[in-house]
């Protein structure tokens, strides 16, 4: 019997700035059915964002905006006490740039998922989770949040009225308290293909994740978001795409 | 008998950003019809755009991208050799940008105007008066521009099929052949407010200005270019509009 | 019997940026003895640098480093979570290019003093402080900080065998406890010109002050901060300096 | 009979910025004994600088400023019209920036080279090329400048007693006049190792190069320009200095 699961794969794209590059989007585009676009605030400039909302709609996969603190020289991932009336308006620019793309090429801007520090800032940071979900609701209340499930920000988002997606992380060992274990710590990062595949696998069918202690904790995830920054990233999403689909999950968009 | 004349007032706006302030926007925008709003690459800044955009709004004040370089340093005005193909991601950028905000404010970009030396290029740059023209046939066809008479600029947009709104300018001089008198001329900009007040009538309602030689030369323009950051300048608008109004001109945007 | 006190007066200076004017450089500069000069990274481009340190040289004003964050939209005024081996970085890029203009202008850089954000995160937050503190040190040991008296800042860079200029606000209230009454609370900021006129020549003179309780506390500063960037803050640096001559105190750069 | 002649070898270092690596410095720093370093304005940031003046100075490699314009977006590579009054700052701030990494890393800013379209603009700009001259000039007029022979620059720069080092390019096909094969052209960068490596040591050793059309040309070089930031780079820069070194040129910094 074929599994009845669907699960989105989602990655960050379009981080490459000026002469630099970064990531290897064209190749990650044929793994994802959600590409979280950079904005220009940390990374991204608007040669960068045009080029990757065309190739994202030429392969079906949803555009999202990947927004977050205006901090090219640190790359959006130094915690700014920004006052939460600016943030707002900060993430409204970012979503209206990259709508003017997302247009050109035929699609539009699907959801919002915060990035960097700022995504780890509105796990708990009440009042910029708050300006986010602000700035969402003012832009359009019919579009979804990409975030981690039983933040303040998707907790707020919820209670906005806004479509919530909660997303797991394909290489990232969880506790048995159903967190994330932190980067710091040794084995907090997974590198084995095979290994990472059979997790997602796991985690799309069963809803649930085995912790660092061995003990089998839920995650409910409608997105698995994977990475593309560094070597071997994309062999590793290619691996667990191909992994799901041989499962029968549908791999699909969720926003 | 009433004069059936009707005419434009424009200004830029928005043009502060961070710490700094530029210009009395809320006088300003009890005179003028038409706010070239900056976009952030040259002036203005997230807060500052949401803030001008609903001031405008609330005025029944149309909201126009004020699209620039990229150079906050250099506030727009150094010519910059952006390759055109960049250069019309960098006006889709800002134009995007700036619509979140007129969408929150409860209206939307009603035109195009650009900024500075992006404005002075394109008057003979064919190749980036092209990319201003192409990003804006890209992101809406229907979408007005604003530019000076003959420019490479306003002819490329008509033969693109966008509208196009000629401006002049309400305190400089012009030469017998309707050209502007260059800056660095003396006499080149007017400071006597009842002067430049009956200038703009005779604009508005005969379609002619008198050149620095005394000869009176043929000006089309839909639309008066007023100025709001030099002292001064807000007192010249508001005689400026008076002066129309009291000439039975009609004052109203005209994008 | 004349005082034998000395006191420095320092004030930011060179914050403008770009178009953008802020405060009014070359009055302050005639009451002032020591220029806390903007380097660039929250404030300031180097045309205004070079100027600043233009003018402070030919008044013999001695110039200092006012450095900070990385943040020209937020006008330095964010805490940002900076590595702080990075933060010791941007420290000695700053001063060095302030060093060049002071070279030029024929003097040098002779303290460092930290703005905004960064001032008030290195009070408590030892990582950053002691960040500013190496940059100092790697860059000039015989350079003095100025700073908060008490502050972990001036602790470590004293402990590191810096030479620390403690400093005193004029138009500041004070607690009991010796501490500034947060900007928050009313009766902050001081505003009458006399007021703060004799509170600063008490300071200079015995060395104290009255707190909110009308208590006297001690405040041992060899240098008072004026402002320069609100309305009025001209006449009040003014009106200190004449009182502090009048009572006999020698107003003189402590760097 | 050994070669009494003696060359250096300079390549753009330091051009990595935030999260953005470019090029592989510590490979190329192996290799040349000159670093142009990038300042921060068009590459580079303060972490970036620092690790490169310690990675030269602890190899005895010669440390310079790679000046640009102040175009982060464009790399440097887009004509801007600065005001040359403001050029001259624009410069003086970013050797004075790289200088304070040099002094930490032990060593000083020994010559400056301007990079990019910079670099080009000022082979013909007069007044830009003069405002270069006299920001070294006013920095320090010891300072030795890098450029191409024949251009303004190096004129305007001898003509004010700046010592010039003219350099040749390694991998750039030559004209019978002697000047570079515009990059338009077919066959203007050269790519065989073995052949970059023959023409460097005959520029070295005999001050000639054969240009496009078979002819021999003299061309005056103390410096000799490597790349390090395109694939195979790094190998080309290894021959040519391995072929120098067994043609008994004596491979050494100018400045």
């Amino acid at each position: 019997m074929q599994s009845t699961a669907s699960v989105d794969l989602n990655s960050d794209l379009g981080e490459s700035f000026s002469r630099w590059t970064l990531g290897d989007d064209e190749a990650l585009l044929d793994v994802v059915t959600s590409a979280n676009v950079a904005c220009g605030f940390h990374a991204g400039d608007p040669t960068v964002l045009r080029r990757t909302c065309e190739l994202a709609a030429a392969r079906g996969v949803v555009v999202g905006a990947q927004v977050g603190y205006r901090d090219l020289p640190g790359f959006g991932r130094r915690f700014i006490d920004v006052d939460p009336a600016e943030l707002v308006n900060d993430v409204l620019y970012q979503v209206g740039a990259l709508e003017a793309f997302a247009r050109v090429a035929g699609t539009r801007v699907a959801y919002v998922k915060p990035h960097g520090a700022l995504y780890n800032a509105i796990v708990h940071h009440e009042a910029q989770a708050a300006a986010v979900v602000e700035a969402v609701r003012r832009y359009d209340p019919a579009l979804p949040v990409l975030g981690l499930p039983g933040s303040r920000f998707l907790d707020l988002a919820a209670a906005a009225g806004l479509r919530t997606v909660a997303e797991a992380f394909a290489d990232r060992a969880y506790t048995p308290a159903g967190t994330l274990v932190p980067r710091s710590q040794p084995g907090a990062v997974l590198h084995d293909a095979e290994e990472v595949a059979r997790r997602c696998v796991r985690l799309a069918t069963a809803g649930e994740v085995v912790a660092v202690d061995g003990s089998v904790v839920p995650v409910a995830a409608e997105s698995i978001c994977v990475h593309g920054d560094t070597p071997g990233a994309v062999g590793i999403a290619r691996r667990v795409r191909a992994a799901l689909e041989e499962a029968g999950v549908r791999v699909a968009a969720s926003a």
